[in-house]
């Protein structure tokens, strides 16, 4: 006997037809006499639909007013998912966020949970019923609806399984797995049967978009141990557990990409103190995220060449940034180019294996691709090329770390 | 400086142009120094989609998850309506049945309201804040949520008018008031500009569908002034009031008419006590309600005819049931007929006032219609006809009791 949370989302409650199969999924494990509690996000294409109904009134909206219109995608789903566990044989309940309730800080909008009172939910799941919480969903302070931002049902499963102490967390959706690499792209892609917190992490802020970052974090931090599997299929997913549970790690777990890169030099910047601070303040305070920095010291002169990359939706925004900027940065010229994209080597292993950045390095070189830029962590390796040679690099790359199926 | 409560139906809220419109009612009394409280139902044809997802589950289902379900259609009108205030220039802010918290009985899918904590709403109001109420919903003792029924808004208007002590309820909706009669039957109908609450219950429950009858009945319990009016028109509505409030009472006030009936007789049936029990009551246990019954006293025998009302609806299932009791009864034949129509004159002057059913049955003689069956009380005069002559019968009425506008 185990007890449980299973996370369905979006797609995995679409329709009465989807719920109906998921149903038995709960059925399942509730008859083997496991305590399961569920947590919910809103049907396919509902949250989208209410956050139209708000922006159609303005853009600048209040978010408590938000909060309200979109937590209801989540009420809907909950209660008739409750109905059909309940037409299944399966005693179910639906919990909005302030029944539990969830308690958030007062973001509206993007709020974090600061709280779940597991009293009463205990007590149901004694008296063997499934409680149907709904995800996004919490109270804030002010004794008004918030929501944990898009995709947050992620986050409030892995906090409920924390606050339940559940023995793990399951979130269900349409991918079976966490993939050594995307596999429309490389055939030869395995689903990892493990994968640690700290591989994922860099997975799901990489563009593998299976788990919420948020999510991940969360469930490192409480010691959730997480799965990642499929409504529709009836394989074991992929787990997410802490490094202690992985007992043969491979160097490499994944080979990931994300295209929503673009780059931008400035030529011949003054090769003095200060110059850093001020190209990327003022990209700071215009709230632009700067990922890889590369500064290429010119010997022979008094002047740097400064390579940085950004969200690719930001480019135009910081260019124009920079040029405002550009008497005091004093730069010669500034180049873009949004044909880029990041390609990293993710795992844990690598702390322990000298020669994997290396083995990057060389692989792409016999391709004859060229590497525009380096940034490592300590269990990631990423490299900016030119974007047509996404695919070739990546194929090339899962072969040379030995990921390739058999 | 008034304390108003307006109420905006499906139709008024049914999308974002409208709510604009209505919008500017709110903002206009706003201006004028009065305090608002707006209550609103779900944008048109959201409950009936909401109900599909429920019944789509199956035919029997929990009402306290169909309750969460249905709500959501005003949690969502309820905050867009608030977006909408604010974007007008009206501080709003959206309350939902459990954060008010408007308090009801257990009843899921037909709850009572019990109580209104008015305690927030006031602070707010006095800081010159528009509270936007969710209709329908409330929150019951089990600390659910609870709907008050199809239609139900109207008395949660009614009920928060009443909590807060508001001069007056205003009902927004798609007509523009209370006629003497159906103005698509009869062209020389008029807009009441007054009509007392028992008028206005017999109106209601005659099939005038304007006003839900329990949101009067609660207005008249309550003495709270009913105003229906149309969201779409800049014209003074109808004020449903006590009768002390309406100075020169018409003699009648309305004719109305209901084709959702059908008549049974029973042709000699025993002239003996116990026998009328050894009719209703198998109707009563069957949940058929019986409306006007007549009993005519054959003098020659020992054997009456007994004529009865139910609902078009019912007729089968009424039939049915004398059926399988015609032993115990014992009667010669039974009769059934359709195509029969309830025309019936209100008015709270008819106390005082004699003659005016004759006035009715010498009108309907001079047309050639024949009364079948007869029915009164203290206000009103229904008589059943053949439903041909609906619309000759209505005319005629309207215009014997001087009801025609001029």
């Amino acid at each position: 006997m185990a007890r449980l949370v299973q996370k369905f989302g979006g797609t995995s409650v679409a329709n009465l037809e989807r719920m109906e199969a998921v149903a038995e999924r709960v059925k399942r494990a509730y008859d083997a006499g496991d305590e399961v509690a569920v947590v919910v996000s809103a049907m396919a294409g509902e949250t989208d639909r209410l956050c139209a109904h708000v922006e159609a009134v303005g853009p600048l909206y209040d978010a408590r007013e938000y909060d309200v219109v979109v937590a209801s995608g989540e009420q809907v789903s909950a209660g008739v998912f409750a109905l059909v566990l309940q037409r299944a044989g399966v005693p179910a309940r639906s919990w909005q966020g302030w029944q539990v309730p969830v308690k958030t800080d007062g973001a509206h909008g993007k709020a974090r949970i600061v709280a779940i009172d597991t009293g009463e939910l205990n007590r149901r799941m004694a008296g063997r019923e499934v409680p149907v919480v709904c995800g996004f969903q919490g109270i804030g302070p002010d004794h008004r609806i918030t929501t944990l931002g898009r995709g947050g049902s992620d986050t409030s499963a892995v906090a409920l399984a924390a606050a339940l102490r559940a023995d793990r967390c399951d979130i269900y959706t349409d991918v079976d797995g966490v993939y050594t690499c995307d596999p429309r792209i490389v055939g030869k892609a395995r689903k990892l049967d493990k994968i640690t917190f700290e591989e994922m992490l860099e997975m799901a802020s990489l563009g593998a978009k299976v788990l919420q970052t948020r999510a991940v974090e969360l469930a490192m931090k409480e010691g959730v141990r997480l799965q990642v599997l499929s409504s529709f299929t009836d394989v074991p997913g992929t787990l997410v557990v802490g490094e202690d549970e992985v007992l043969e790690q491979e160097v490499i777990s994944g080979v990931t990409y994300s295209r929503d890169e673009a780059k931008i030099t400035l030529v011949r910047v003054p090769d003095r103190p200060g110059v850093a601070a001020g190209i990327f303040g003022p990209l700071a305070e215009a709230n632009i995220n700067v990922d890889m920095i590369v500064q290429n010291v010119a010997a022979e002169s008094a002047t740097t060449d400064l390579t940085f990359t950004v969200r690719e939706a930001d480019l135009e925004r910081a260019v124009a940034v920079i040029s405002q900027h550009r008497d005091r940065i004093g730069y010669a010229d500034l180049r873009s180019d949004a044909n880029v994209v990041k390609v990293s080597v993710i795992g844990v292993g690598m702390r322990s294996h000298a020669g994997v950045a290396q083995r990057m390095f060389s692989t792409l070189a016999e391709k004859g691709i060229n590497i525009q830029v380096i940034s490592t962590s300590e269990i990631k390796v990423s490299v900016l090329i030119e974007e047509i040679y996404t695919e070739l690099a990546l194929r090339a790359l899962h072969t040379a770390y030995g990921l390739d199926a058999t």
